[in-house]
C-alpha cells in the first residue's frame, strides 16, 4: 500500500462548546457540550477529521483505538470495527473501564449523554467512536487523492442537500449562566413560531422540526397548528422522544393527521411504537427505536416505524450509512437523517453522505444553526435551507487550530461539571426537584 | 472532478468462450458460452475493465448505457443505476427492444440464459449490465489512484479468499462438436469422486459443491456420501436448482444431514424453500429465491434461507454486494458466492470484493477452473484452495487483446447458434425430445 496513506498519528482533542438552553424531555442542554475531535495525519502529511460525541466514555474508547491505528492505511475502514472492539479496556476482563462497564453505569444512572438513543449499549458506544475515525480516514484518502468524499461513497447523486429549521423550546439563558445568544426565549407557539419566521429569513428552511416532549401535548400540538397557518404546505415534524404513552401518541397523531410530514418518536421502545403504528396513518419516524443494525430487523417485521433516521455517528460512520439506506430501500422503509448538537466537521460529514444517497427523500436534521462556535475555517452556509455538495477534496473543511485549542483550553480547564452531557443535571441547576415528565 | 477520471470511451467486446459439456437441470453446457468484455477508457487514457453476461438481451443493454458514460467521472457508480434504467430501450414505450420485453420473451420461452436466476425480471437484466460496468469504473479508478478495488471498498480484511471446487456430472465430448478438454466423463459417484481428486491435487480445494438436479436423488445422494468418505470432515454442498418437490428436498435433506454443510436451492420459489428450511435442520442456501434486494424480505421472514449465496453480476456491482452483506449481517444470514461460467475479470472482481465481507464464512464458488480460455494476461492460479488476493491497483488483472480479439471473431463468425446461451436447446441436440426432469 502506498506509505502515503499510512496513518502516522491520531490526536484527539476533547472540547467543550457553546450550547444555547434548548429543552427536551430530558432536561436542557448544558451551557457547554463536549465534542471530541480526531484527527488522522498520514505519512505523506496530510489530516484527516472526524468529530463525535466528546463525554468520557467515548474518550476511553477512542484513546486506545487512536494508539492501534498507526501503521494501518487509512483505505482500512472496513477494519476499524473489529480493531474498536479488540481494543476495547472493557473486553480485558477485570479492567471495568471499558465500554460495556461504561454502558451499565450509564443505563443505572438513567442518563443517555450520547443523546435520547434508547437503551445505551457496548456496541452503541463503540460505533460512534469509529464513526469519527471513519470520517477522519476517509476525509485524509479524499485529500490524498484529490477527491470529495462523496466520490470515496460511489459519487454524488444531488448537488445541494436539504436540511430542516430544528424549532425547540428554549430559554434566553442558562440559568447557571454561560454563553448567551439573542434568540430569546420560546416557551409557547408564538415563540416556536417567532424562532421559525427567523430560520426561515436567515436559511431560507422550507421543512421544521420541533422538538417536542417538553411542555403537554395539548401545547406542542398547538405550535405546530401555528406553524401549518404560518408556513402552509411545509413539511413539519414532531419529535418528543418518547415522552408519551401509546394512548397519548394516538391521540396527537388523530389531531395531526395531514398536518406532520412524520411524528418521530411518540413512545418509547419498538413495541410501543408498532402499536401506534397500527393506529395511526400518521407516519412514525424514529432514531430511538432503530439505531443499529440489530434493532432492524423486530421493527420492520412489526411495521413499527415508516421512516429511519440515520446518522452517521450512531450507525458507525458513512459507510454504515450507506448499508442502513441499503437495507431501507430493501425494506421499503424511508430515510431521513438525525442531528445532535454538532460542528461543521460532522455537518461536512453528514452533507457528504446526504449527497450519495438517493433514498433520502426528507430534509435532514442539524443543530448547527444553534452553534455559535466552530472548529472548521470557513463555516458553511444555508441557501433557501440547502447547503452546497463539496468538490473539494475530502470533507472540504480545514482546522480552525486556533479555535480548537480555545476549545479544547475550556474542556481542559473544566471542573467536570461540563465533561459529560447530562440534561437533567443541567435542568436541576434551574429546577432542583426535576424528573423527566411522560404524557 | 479531476479531468483524468473523466470516461473519454467504453468498448463492448461480445465473445464466445469454451466451455465443457457441463450438465445442470436445465440441459448442458453449450460448447461456446456468450460473455461481454466492458472496457471504460478515462481521459487520463486508463483502461477499466468488466465482465458479464453477453446474450443479446444483455448486450442491448449495454449498448446505450457505454454510450452515455463518456464525460461521466468513473467515481460515479451511485448514478450508474439511474442512468441503466433511463438508457433502457424497453423504457421507450413502442420500442419493445428493451429489458422489458426481453424478460418477457424469456420467461415465454421458459428459458433463463443467465442462469437459474428465477423468474427474470428488466431490473434483473439491467442490474448484471450494470454490474459489469461499476466493476470497470472501479479498476479504472484504481488503476488511477494506484489502489486495489479493495481498497476502493473500504479495504480487505483477507489476504486470501476461499474457493470450493465446483463438481459437475458432465459428458466427456459435446455431442455437436467443440472444444474438448481432459477431463472425460463424470455420470456416476465415482466419476464425482475422481473429478474431485483431481480438483483437490490440482487446486487444493477444501470444499466441495456438487451440481446436482441431474440425475435421481438417490445417485445424488450417493455422489455426495462417497465424497464424504473419500474426504471426510471437508464442507461439502449440492445444488440440484430447485428440481426437486418439497417432499423430495426434505427426503434428501433427512438422508444428507449431517453431511452437507448446506443444500442449495432445492426446491423452487421462496415458499416451497420456507417449506423444507422448516422441516429440516440441514442449512437452506439459495441463488435462486433471493438475487435482488426486493426479493429479500419475504425470503428472510419466512426464514426460507440461511445462507445467501452473493454474485456481484446478479446484485449490480461490488458495491451493492457489500450492501447484501450488510443485509445478510443484519438478519443473521450466512453469506457465500454464487458463480456462473466466467473468466478472470470476474474472478479478479469476486476475489476483491470477497476480501472485504467479514461476513463471508463460506468458500466462494467458481466455474473457473472449468474455463480453458480467458482474456487476462496472467491466469490467478489456486493454492490450497484460495486465491491471494491482488494488491496491484485495480483488479489486478491486464487485458490479453489478442486473446479478446480471437474470442470476439468466435462471437463475430457464429451463425447465431451460440449467442445466445441455451442449455436446454444444447441438450437437444443430443436428446430431440429433452425436457427439464423434476423429482
Amino acid at each position: 500500500m502506498d506509505a502515503k496513506l499510512i496513518v502516522d498519528e491520531v490526536r484527539l482533542t476533547p472540547i467543550l462548546i457553546s450550547d444555547p438552553p434548548l429543552l427536551n424531555v430530558q432536561g436542557v442542554h448544558q451551557p457547554y457540550t463536549p465534542r471530541l475531535v480526531v484527527e488522522v495525519i498520514t505519512r505523506g502529511g496530510v489530516s484527516g477529521l472526524g468529530e463525535t460525541y466528546g463525554d468520557g466514555v467515548y474518550l476511553d474508547l477512542a484513546r486506545p483505538l487512536a494508539e492501534a491505528l498507526p501503521g494501518r492505511s487509512v483505505t482500512d475502514v472496513n477494519a476499524l470495527f473489529a480493531l474498536a472492539e479488540a481494543t476495547d479496556p472493557g473486553r480485558d476482563p477485570g479492567s471495568g473501564s471499558g465500554a460495556e462497564a461504561a454502558a451499565e453505569a450509564a443505563e443505572e444512572a438513567g442518563v443517555d449523554a450520547g443523546g435520547l438513543r434508547g437503551v445505551r449499549t457496548a456496541e452503541k458506544l463503540r460505533l460512534s467512536v469509529v464513526s469519527a475515525f471513519e470520517t477522519a480516514c476517509l476525509d485524509a484518502l479524499g485529500k490524498t487523492l484529490g477527491l470529495p468524499v462523496h466520490a470515496l461513497l460511489g459519487g454524488k447523486v444531488r448537488d445541494s442537500v436539504e436540511f430542516s429549521a430544528y424549532l425547540f423550546h428554549r430559554w434566553a439563558t442558562h440559568p447557571a449562566g454561560g454563553p448567551v445568544d439573542d434568540w430569546g426565549a420560546a416557551l409557547d407557539p408564538a415563540g416556536i413560531v417567532a424562532q421559525a419566521r427567523r430560520f426561515d429569513r436567515a436559511y431560507g428552511f422550507r421543512s421544521f422540526k420541533l422538538k417536542g416532549g417538553v411542555f403537554a401535548p395539548e401545547q406542542e400540538i398547538a405550535a405546530i397548528r401555528a406553524l401549518a397557518e404560518e408556513f402552509p404546505g411545509r413539511p413539519l415534524r414532531l419529535d418528543p422522544n418518547g415522552a408519551w404513552s401509546v394512548e397519548t401518541s394516538l391521540s396527537v397523531a388523530r389531531e395531526l393527521k395531514g398536518v406532520l410530514e412524520y411524528l418521530e418518536d411518540p413512545a418509547s421502545g419498538t413495541g410501543a411504537m408498532a402499536e401506534i403504528a397500527a393506529g395511526t396513518e400518521v407516519p412514525l419516524a424514529t432514531n430511538m427505536c432503530v439505531t443499529t443494525f440489530e434493532e432492524v430487523p423486530e421493527a420492520f417485521a412489526k411495521g413499527a416505524v415508516r421512516i429511519v433516521l440515520c446518522d452517521h455517528h450512531y450507525w458507525g460512520g458513512l459507510g454504515r450509512t450507506r448499508e442502513l439506506a441499503a437495507l431501507c430501500r430493501t425494506y421499503g422503509v424511508g430515510l431521513s437523517m438525525h442531528s445532535n448538537t454538532h460542528l461543521g466537521i460532522s455537518l461536512a460529514a453528514m452533507t457528504q453522505v446526504a449527497a450519495t444517497l438517493p433514498e433520502l427523500h426528507h430534509a435532514c436534521d442539524t443543530h448547527y444553526p444553534w452553534q455559535t462556535e466552530d472548529v472548521v475555517t470557513t463555516r458553511p452556509v444555508f441557501r433557501e435551507g440547502r447547503l452546497t455538495v463539496s468538490d473539494a477534496p475530502g470533507l472540504g473543511v480545514e482546522l480552525d487550530r486556533e479555535a480548537l485549542a480555545t476549545l479544547h483550553r475550556r474542556w481542559r480547564e473544566d471542573d467536570g461539571r461540563y465533561r459529560n452531557r447530562d440534561d437533567a443535571a443541567a435542568m436541576r441547576t434551574a429546577h432542583p426537584n426535576w424528573t423527566p415528565h411522560t404524557w
